[in-house]
């Protein structure tokens, strides 16, 4: 029988079909209500976080909101929450259970913000505090690892931006999500193969630039939960300023870069580290970018840049799960972690 | 003779002393001149990201306000650069070179917004972009790691802290900073001696929160730059959320713990970590965090907690010299690494 983890991986194509169909409306009506704002300010912590950072692009570049992601500690240790005038105040958890999260939507609410909480169970504190909760109607995630949370977190992102933005044309290209994730899933037997490849790596880097930045974070994140190999994650232009020094022959490194505005300076950066003599991993659609790579992973064409985070996770996600299976490790239950994390 | 590394990390009293000296009172005359703003937009890359981010701790406690770090590539790769409504725009950087800094400041001038240019070089495009510019007086940092300039970039983020917040005593216990950097700066031998033992470490992670978050992230930055280890940095919390399942027996984490608020959280990490077999190395002035180390890293006493980072970074440059030279590496020019990172 396939772990848990698996089946969860294997129905993202249908949590988001559902995600999309239950809640666009609902967030055409949140948007419409919501009262003016400057920017934004977003509380969430792991997975949660990933998704944050891709609005911080998504909704930087569509709908021109600059993002401030939270320091929940101002108030759960500090207890000095900053002035939120002008703001949107978002919390994003999963179980929306976390109280540092839920206390930036308290205060925003008690500073007389608006909110919004993005939760998979409405029944939490985090929905509670909210003025507009958004569900992520993906069913009990019993696996410890994030992933059909995560992708229905930055499909509800990715919705807002759609609808911020107003281009109708965003909300069919966003419809054919499914169907790109349907079809990188097919690839989990090849990957599964690859895997093999790296049953004994210890570390490697990840890195992707721009809407992809926050994938190199979930994907480390994965590799680090399921696997325990230190991945690190980096921007392309973060890794340059110091970290790239860290690179020796045979580092693994795995680069997301479907085409689109990074990917000019992705391939540059996969040059160099191919002159480094790195271990490449290349997630793209473009064969020119494969070509350079020990393990070529390739990404559905025609994917509109803004999109491809969604579906650039997935190989990530199937290379956890291959990899637990050839470390004989458990893919449901990683050492020392519990599905809910309450931090202060 | 000493590397310049070395004269480098040794001049930082001296530096701090007069970068105080000088800026004190034009930073007090930038901030009558300030017209209002509900929030600040901070571009930095590398080490200056980090002194923006322990400004990130330090603004919104002492002085309320919420800080956005800029994603430079919203403008340089994709030309739609957020509105800046009400925003106050900083951009951080020693050689003030780096274009997709400038291009953030270039951009919130253009939208009639308030800049301010925190460079080591008046001389610079970012010094000459911005409304005020406040220089670091470091003197030319010829080491390719940032030291002195990285603490001069705290100190004048501490300084904006105590002005804004208005406080005078804050400002009194910030003249007290050299003094207790020139009593850690003592201990470099017994620094280099504890190096020996790490002299074959390969990664090792690196824990801080609130203040000293971004202290975490500077002394994993030192190490990944000077000795190429695999230096992973996090707050307590996200470590909690995921990454904590890489730790395995005799992995090196060093515990950035100093009193304060996020003290007794990092203790009880310690102890978990203690339980999980980790090698400790802690910075604190507690006995008691101390007395839980295999490589204790003793901090002076009654530092304020908001003074603590860069005090507690000191060490951190300390075992990242001492590692260059107990592997044979080259101190002053890493591998692959320029002194001035030129990103788009």
């Amino acid at each position: 029988m396939s772990s848990l983890l698996e089946q969860e991986i294997q129905s993202q194509p249908e949590v988001i079909t559902q995600l999309i169909d239950k809640e666009i409306h609902h967030i055409e009506q949140i948007i419409k209500q919501l009262p003016s704002f400057d920017y934004i300010i977003i509380a969430a912590r792991g997975s949660s976080d990933h998704a944050a950072t891709y609005a911080k692009y998504a909704w930087g570049t569509m709908a021109g909101y600059p993002i401030a992601l939270a320091a929940p500690s101002l108030q759960t240790l500090y207890q000095r929450p900053p002035r939120m005038n002008n703001a949107l105040i978002i919390g994003i958890s999963q179980s929306g259970q976390s109280p540092d999260i839920v206390s930036v939507l308290a205060e925003g609410k008690r500073q007389g913000r608006p909110t919004i909480a993005i939760t998979n169970d409405v029944n939490s504190a985090l929905a509670a505090t909210a003025d507009h909760v958004i569900e992520l109607h993906a069913g009990q995630e019993r696996s410890v690892a994030a992933t059909k949370t995560y992708t229905a977190q930055v499909a509800v992102m990715m919705l807002f931006a759609a609808l911020m933005n107003g281009d109708k044309e965003r909300i069919t290209e966003l419809q054919r999500v499914p169907g790109w994730i349907a079809q990188v899933l097919e690839s989990s037997s090849a990957i599964a193969r690859y895997a093999e490849r790296y049953r004994y790596m210890d570390e490697c880097i990840v890195v992707g630039r721009g809407y992809n930045y926050a994938t190199s974070f979930e994907l480390a994140l994965k590799l680090k939960e399921l696997t325990y190999v230190m991945a690190t994650a980096y921007s392309s232009a973060d890794f340059r300023h110091g970290p790239i020094a860290t690179v020796k022959e045979g580092l693994p490194t795995i680069l997301i870069m479907p085409q689109g505005a990074p990917y000019a300076d992705m391939l540059e950066l996969a040059h160099e580290l191919q002159e480094r003599k790195a271990e490449l991993l290349v997630l793209s659609e473009s064969q020119e970018a494969l070509a350079l790579a020990q393990t070529p992973f390739a990404l559905p064409a025609d994917i509109p840049e803004w999109l491809t985070p969604i579906v650039s996770i997935i190989p990530g996600q199937l290379l956890g799960l291959h990899l637990t299976i050839a470390k004989h490790l458990e893919p449901d239950a990683p050492r020392g972690l519990k599905k809910i994390t309450l931090t202060n």
